[in-house]
Formats: structure tokens, C-alpha cells, sequence
């Protein structure tokens, strides 16, 4: 019999919880850390290397994969994850935010939108429809509704406008996407930061019904505070019984904030994207590798980290093949990040079932004011 | 007590030779095939990646060490096997062949080479001297001579006048060396492809006497055939004691032509940077994945292949992450070239053990012969 997915609660602290989300390709232990393999990669990282990370759960862009290498074609070869060599579960988004933001000249209407590749011009079509098709070629455990974002800062009227178009999506994804055990349909709440419309944007939601509800149309550029406002109603006006899944977040004191604030799956390219320009993340803060500070230093990025960049290299050496533009340097520092990442989801996790969430969330900050005058 | 630097020949056939180069870090089974790293990376490998290749030794490059992060810091961070995490031996080579090949504006006399850096355009100056010093501090285990190498084609006059020089400064690198246990320093045979002259560099190599004896001057453009007909006499014309190493070779019927001909000993960057380009190179033949013929390829690149990128991946996989520039393209074919070759080394030294070496040969061409069919 098809395992079927499912969410509980194993413990809370605050606001925060601590919980399991069960597939059939295996359990993610929440608050969790998605990294981003946009086109069927996590860039720069074996998979096996990522799952050492401790990831139990990839993000792939639907918007990406449908151009290159195309949907069709990947549920001819067995799906992504025969394909990117992942055997536990993928999440997709839709392809909405990225047409949006990635792709050339796009027609936007009540059906769908128009848009050209940013990979060759040709013309594309996505809707819930065509959509929730896509992820299901693609072979996504857990698939987003198809839904539109607008750009930030934006009018109330038009936030409005935008969210509620998003709901009557949200339906036809619903619709669209059928009956299918073992896979997870996930809404997306929407209404800018405005309580009102991320109220009626989430009564509409629970209206249609969905197995986890993510928070979108945040880290678009509003800051943190005014995510943190956001996210002090928002998760709570979700089902407590399903995943909340805040989306494109983010930085590690953004994902910390957001745990106490209820959330309980991120995603972000940050700690990858970061890795490749020469940015390691730390629990001392942020450590700018290509700086010439770092040429002649025997240290390891963080001692206390036993990721390889950190147990087999210097800051000298990290240095080094960033500005030789070796590949090893994108290698070393992705994982780095990712390892600090998903250490930092398991110590929230552990804190959450301790109870002792804000001291750790104290010396987490404390730890950061200390760092900026040794590191920076 | 300081374990030596020893060679010792365990089987022959024909002119072929199996044997152990002994170093206080490891021994190194021969015939060897060393991956080159030359900024103190393999380009797109971890370190235990290589290792796991069955590399018993990699190559550094003098010219670009000394260059970024220079040889003094090297020293003061600990060497360069501290510097880039690796554990076995490491041969340099001196400097000389990079200096003609890579950078700017140069001034040669007897004395050494005065150039410009390829990075930052700084001058530097290499002689027999600076080059022993150099490789000391880097820590090579295997110390290359400092020797000059005409591009060609040459006229044998200028040649001859070459390799003469080249032998002036193997006596003047013997000199510098010293007497380092553990450590080993390797002469040059030069003389282009003219029997009379590589005689002659070799009894000059021999009066002044080395730990083992390189083959330069070959793989420069003078084509297989020429390369081999020098490799039937060149090799015989060094000490049978002590192990040959051909600089720059090659392409895998390269290697094997020149193990048949007692080679002992070879590096290139083929393997590495045709993997960068999308060219695989198996058994059957060379793959060029980045052909539209592979992207509905659900086969791995080479069935026989216990690589990561043949156990793990599709070529549709492969052809997809070139074609989206992942890093993971360079990852995986680097990976899968360099297994293959550690491979071929050790059915080399198989079949020499087994006395079975022309037939091993016969199959080796007879498999790619079959290639060329329905690879290409």
C-alpha cells in the first residue's frame, strides 16, 4: 500500500513546532531547510553530498526544468528524481514566480500567462493547469499551486487584485491536480502585508482545502521587519494540522525568526548562491572569504563547523581558489553553508523539543554581536 | 627514522615495466598516471575524490604555485600537501615548460629566465637555483630540474644548443637540491626527436646522476608517430634502476603506447580538462556529450564504468548539466575521466604482471575500433 503523506506535531515551543512531514520517499524533520537544485542540481554539490549535509528534501524549479531539460522529456527518463539521482522527496514550485521574474515579454490573464524563455526566446504556456501537468511529469512529491505574485512595493488595490486572482488558481490547481496518494498539493497564501487579505487569502484556502499551506509574496524586497509583521499573524491563520512552508527564505537570522514565528519549511539559494561568490555563512556571521584579510590565515572558516571546507582547509586556502576561480572553491563553501544551514534547522529543532527555544535564539544573536568584531 | 625514496621493478614484459616508487609519503604503483593540480587543486575534485580514483600521486606546477599563493606563504601555511588536503606524494615540475608556454615578455641566458606573471604581470625570475628553492618550499616530494624546452619545430642546431643548456642546469639543480633524504629529484632527458641528441642528454643525465630520469620535450606537436618512434630508443637509453616519467602524455593510447615502450610514469591535464569541455573518455572511445544525440540517452556514459557519474547518472543527465553550465557537468565528467584512466593504469600494470600486455593491447584498440561505431 502507497504510503500517503502526512504531518504531525511532535512539539512546540512559542509559536514554534517541531514536527515530522511523512512522504512515501522518506520524512522531513521540521522546521526544515530545502536546498534549492533549480535545474536538477544544487549547484556546485553531489546529491549524496547534500544529503550529508543532513537535507532531507529538495526544492527543483518547475519554471527551469520545463525549458531545460523540459518535462516530457524528463518523464521519459523516470522523473527528476531518477534523473538528478535523488531518492528522497522534491518539492516544486509552480513556475509563477520565476515566469514573472526570469522570463521575457509575458501576456498575463485570467487563463495564464504567455511568456518567452530566457534560455532560447521560444514561447511558453503556464496556468493551474499546465502547471500542476508539469509537476506531475517532472514527478514533484510535494507540488505548488499555480499563482501570481505581484512585484513589491505594489498598491493595496493591486495586491488585492493579485491574491485573489491567486485563490480562484489555487481552486483550478486544486482541480487540476485530482486525487493523487502520496502526493502533496501545497496552497499559497498571499495579500502582501496587509492582515485583512492574508486573512481572506488564507479563509480561501482552507475553503478549497490543501495537505500544507505556504506563505509566499514575502523576501521580495518589503525587509525583515516588515516580514516578521507579516509572520507574526500569518502562519496562525493556517491550519494548525498541515506544514507551513514560508517561501525564498532565507537569511539565517530571517529562517531563526521565522521558526519562533511558526514555520516549519524554508527555501532559500542564498547559502548556495553565496558559496559561489565567496560568501560563508557561520554562527559567528558572515565571512567574506575573497577579502585579502583572509590570504595568510591557518584557520578554518569556523573551527566548531565539521563540514570538509572547515575540517580540511585553511581561510588561506578557501582564499586562494576563490581567486584562482577554481571550481573547488564553489564546492567547499556550498557545502560549508548548507552544513551550517541544516546544522542550524537540527539545533532549532532541538531547542523546540528542549523548550528552551529563546535561550537558544539568544545566544544565537549573541553569538552573531561577538562575531562581527572578530570576523568582519 | 626518514624512510628513502626507492624504485624497484616487480615484473616486466617486453620493454614494459610493473614496479613501486617508494616515498616517505606513500608509495606510488607503476606504470602511474598523475592528475595534475596545479593551483593545488585537481580543477572540480575534492582531494579524497582523486584519491578514491586509485591516484597514488598528483602533479603541482611550479610556475603557477610561485605565482598564487606564492612559494614563501605556501611554507608559512605548512606546504603545499597541508595547503590543498593531500596526504601522498607530490612531484612539481620546475617551472621551465610554463614560463615558455603561459606568461609574458622573457629574458633568457644561461643564467635562468627573467618573465611576467600571467596573473598580475609582476616579473619573476626562475634558474636552476630559484626553481630547487621554490620546490623546497612548496615541499614537493619529486623535485623536477630546471631545464628549457624549444617549441616545435625546431631546427636540431637550436636543439641541440637547448638541451646542452639544459644539461648545465641539471648539473647546476643537482647542486642546489643538495642532499635531502625522503625527497627525490628527477633529471630531464631534452633533445627533440633526434636519436643522436637524446644520447647524448641522457649520459650527461647519468654522469651527474638523479633519483630518476624524465622524458621532456615530447607531446609538444610532434604527432604519435614521431613521439613513439622517440620512445623506442629514448627510454632504454635511461638507467634501468630508476623510474622514467613522460612529461605531458596524453591522450589513453598515448599511455599506452608509452607503458609498452617503459614508461613508468605520466601526467596530463587531458583527462581533467576534457572533462570541462564535455568530452568523455571510456574505453569505447571518447563521448562528446555535449552532442544532441545524447539528451534522450537514459544510458550512463559507459555501462562497464563504476564511477560516480556512470552508477549515478544518464548522458540525457550529463548532456543536460553541460548544457545548463552546471558545475556539477565538470564534477562528474572530471570524475569519470580520471577513474577511467586509474582504471587503464591498473589493467596496465595487470597485464604486465600477467606477461599479457600485447593482448591487453590488441583488445584496447580492438574495443575502441568497435567504438568508433556506436559511440560517435
Amino acid at each position: 500500500m502507497t504510503k500517503l503523506f502526512g504531518y504531525r506535531v511532535a512539539a512546540t515551543d512559542g509559536r514554534a513546532r517541531r514536527g515530522v512531514v511523512s512522504t512515501p520517499r522518506g520524512d522531513i524533520q521540521t522546521p526544515a531547510f530545502m536546498p534549492v537544485g533549480t535545474a536538477a542540481t544544487v549547484k556546485g554539490m553531489l546529491p549524496e553530498s547534500v544529503k550529508a549535509t543532513g537535507a532531507d528534501i529538495l526544492l527543483g524549479n518547475t519554471y527551469h526544468l520545463m525549458l531545460r531539460p523540459g518535462a516530457e522529456r524528463m518523464a521519459r527518463l523516470g522523473g527528476l528524481h531518477k534523473f538528478m539521482n535523488w531518492a528522497g522527496p522534491i518539492l516544486t514550485d509552480s513556475g509563477g514566480f520565476q515566469v514573472m521574474s526570469l522570463s521575457g515579454l509575458r501576456k498575463l490573464n485570467e487563463d495564464g500567462v504567455t511568456f518567452k524563455s530566457h534560455v532560447d526566446g521560444s514561447e511558453h504556456y503556464l496556468s493551474p493547469e499546465t502547471s500542476m501537468e508539469i509537476q506531475k511529469l517532472i514527478g514533484s512529491d510535494i507540488v505548488m499551486c499555480f499563482d501570481e505574485c505581484p512585484a513589491l512595493p505594489a498598491d493595496e488595490a493591486r495586491v488585492a487584485e493579485s491574491m485573489r486572482m491567486s485563490m480562484r488558481w489555487a481552486a483550478r490547481s486544486k482541480e487540476a491536480f485530482g486525487n493523487r496518494p502520496g502526493h502533496a498539493l501545497f496552497g499559497i497564501q498571499q495579500g502582501g502585508v496587509t492582515e485583512a487579505l492574508r486573512g481572506e487569502s488564507a479563509e480561501a484556502l482552507k475553503d478549497i482545502g490543501f495537505d500544507g499551506y505556504a506563505i509566499g509574496g514575502l523576501a521580495v524586497g518589503e525587509g525583515q521587519a516588515a516580514m516578521f509583521s507579516v509572520l507574526d499573524y500569518a502562519p496562525t491563520m493556517l491550519p494548525e494540522d498541515k506544514p507551513r512552508y514560508l517561501m525564498g527564505v532565507g537569511k539565517p537570522d530571517d529562517i531563526v525568526g521565522a521558526v519562533q514565528r511558526g514555520v516549519d519549511m524554508l527555501d532559500c539559494v542564498l547559502p548556495s548562491r553565496s558559496g559561489r561568490n565567496g560568501q560563508a555563512l557561520t554562527r559567528m556571521g558572515a565571512v567574506n572569504i575573497k577579502n585579502a584579510r583572509h590570504r595568510d590565515d591557518p584557520r578554518p572558516l569556523d573551527p566548531e563547523c565539521t563540514c570538509p571546507a572547515c575540517t580540511g582547509y585553511s581561510r588561506a586556502y578557501l582564499h586562494h581558489v576563490f581567486k584562482a576561480n577554481e571550481i573547488l572553491s564553489s564546492m567547499l563553501m556550498t557545502w560549508h553553508n548548507l552544513h551550517y544551514y541544516q546544522e542550524l534547522m537540527a539545533e532549532l529543532r532541538g531547542a523546540i523539543e528542549a523548550g528552551s527555544l529563546d535561550d537558544f535564539v539568544a545566544g544565537f544573536h549573541e553569538r552573531r554581536a561577538k562575531g562581527d568584531l572578530v570576523l568582519v
